[in-house]
């Protein structure tokens, strides 16, 4: 018998999986939570039927929605992570070692908990002495944090559902008012082929709020077409003003200095999107 | 009713695009042609139950198969295309007005007809004066035309059926037999997602016959994981050394002076697949 995972990424486009072992069914009050043994990517966590990450390919987005920032700000100490309950994207913040504190803010304490069990290559950053875990609303945290973080990472679903206020104008503005005077942070922001018209309001929503604006990209082959843009707003620093030569070296599959550089260099059909 | 074509990119994973018609279905001397207008990419073109080309994505693949190679030769007049019938490749290269003639070797006539009659869009080049299409062995065609072109581009179904003698040390010998003494050729070479043991074999036998050995990628949401590469062998040319702002405008969607560049920046886990 095969037994296939099958998740609609678009209403006319489909991805499917071949699945060994179903390792966790679950219903939180936020959402259906899944974890799949695939034979393709290994470990897989699925929310709402929709596939979040896997072994085999999560370095990549857990990679560029971090280390791109980080080597962005000077010296990024305090650094906020909504959503992301996995645990990757903390796993890649605590290899900076000039960061003393990581707050992350997951809505949905199943999420964690089965990241602890079942995805330890990804939750294993959890243990750090520097993270703090609160299961609690990330919009709400922001609104009552005002002038405290260095970087702000929006590690969020896609723009249904739970996340959908984790994509407004108003989510960016609090966003702002969270971060020191020289803060910046980086949200996923969907991709090029399927999701234009969020990429057009979202880069047009933060460049009205933030004085730079940059869209960067990388490859996730279980999101619809592989290709995946984040966005960055800062207060201060400029992505492409930093020094690779400089950025120390870190034990990545993905992420470069040289890649830092290039993952701001967009396609012609990329860069019609961006505010004029 | 809804009606959907499924492919099975790797044993454990498929895509499936939800068809509004099927326009052609036959079966060649080489393979199953089909021709299916989708919902999510217009009309596509599968091989064998393989997507090979659609109206949506087609621009990514064609621009690099042919403008990466075109612009590092210092004057490319004699071009050769094998495979490719859907005529997207040979539309990209009759951009060069510099292009003094391209020969396109199809092993399937049922593809140049069905390019012909569903594709417009990319069979377009056909018409051009300077283009020849042969309906031959792209293999036989190389041995028999000895130090004749200035750039060979090898726009080849995956490497099962047909297409497996273009993945060959003794086919890349012929090609460096068949281009002149500056010449260069670049060959479609998979995901390194999922066929990273090829992409180390063939660029290891390439950089043990060309001089100059290079992998470059880009994004075709609709081939496995939408990460794939190309690679090139160059007698002489070197595509890092070209000085891309001399290079000519062209009215291109994904490829530009700057991604020209930005192509061959690899991320570490590529670069461990290539020779040291």
């Amino acid at each position: 018998m095969e037994v296939w995972f099958t998740e609609d990424q678009t209403k006319n486009l489909r991805i499917s999986c071949r699945v060994r072992e179903v390792l966790f069914s679950g219903e939180s009050p936020f959402q259906k939570v899944a974890v799949l043994d695939t034979l393709e990517f290994g470990r897989m966590l699925t929310l709402d039927n929709v596939i979040q990450t896997n072994i085999k390919d999560e370095f990549v987005y857990h990679e560029m929605i971090t280390h791109v920032g980080l080597n962005t700000h000077a010296d990024p100490k305090k650094v906020l992570v909504i959503g992301g309950g996995d645990g990757g994207t903390v796993r890649e913040i605590v290899k900076h070692k000039g960061v003393e504190k990581v707050v992350h803010v997951e809505i949905d304490q199943m999420v964690i908990d089965v990241a602890k069990k079942f995805f330890p290559e990804l939750s294993v950053g959890f243990n750090d002495p520097r993270v703090e875990i609160l299961v609690d609303d990330g919009i709400k945290h922001v609104k009552e944090n005002k002038h405290t973080y260095d970087m702000i990472i929006v590690d969020s679903t896609d723009p249904v559902g739970p996340a959908v206020g984790l994509f407004s104008e108003e989510f960016y503005r609090s966003v702002y008012e969270a971060l020191r005077e020289d803060g910046l942070f980086v949200a996923q922001t969907e991709s090029p082929f399927f999701n234009s018209d969020l990429i057009t309001r979202v880069t047009s929503t933060i460049s009205g709020i933030f004085p730079v604006t940059r869209l960067f990209q990388a490859v996730v082959p279980t999101y619809p077409g592989g290709y995946w843009t984040f966005t960055m707003g800062s207060k201060k620093y400029d992505p492409l003003a930093v020094d690779t030569e400089k950025i120390s070296a870190l034990d990545t599959k993905w992420y470069s200095p040289e890649i830092h550089r290039t993952a701001f260099v967009l396609q012609p059909f990329v860069k019609e999107l961006l505010p004029k």
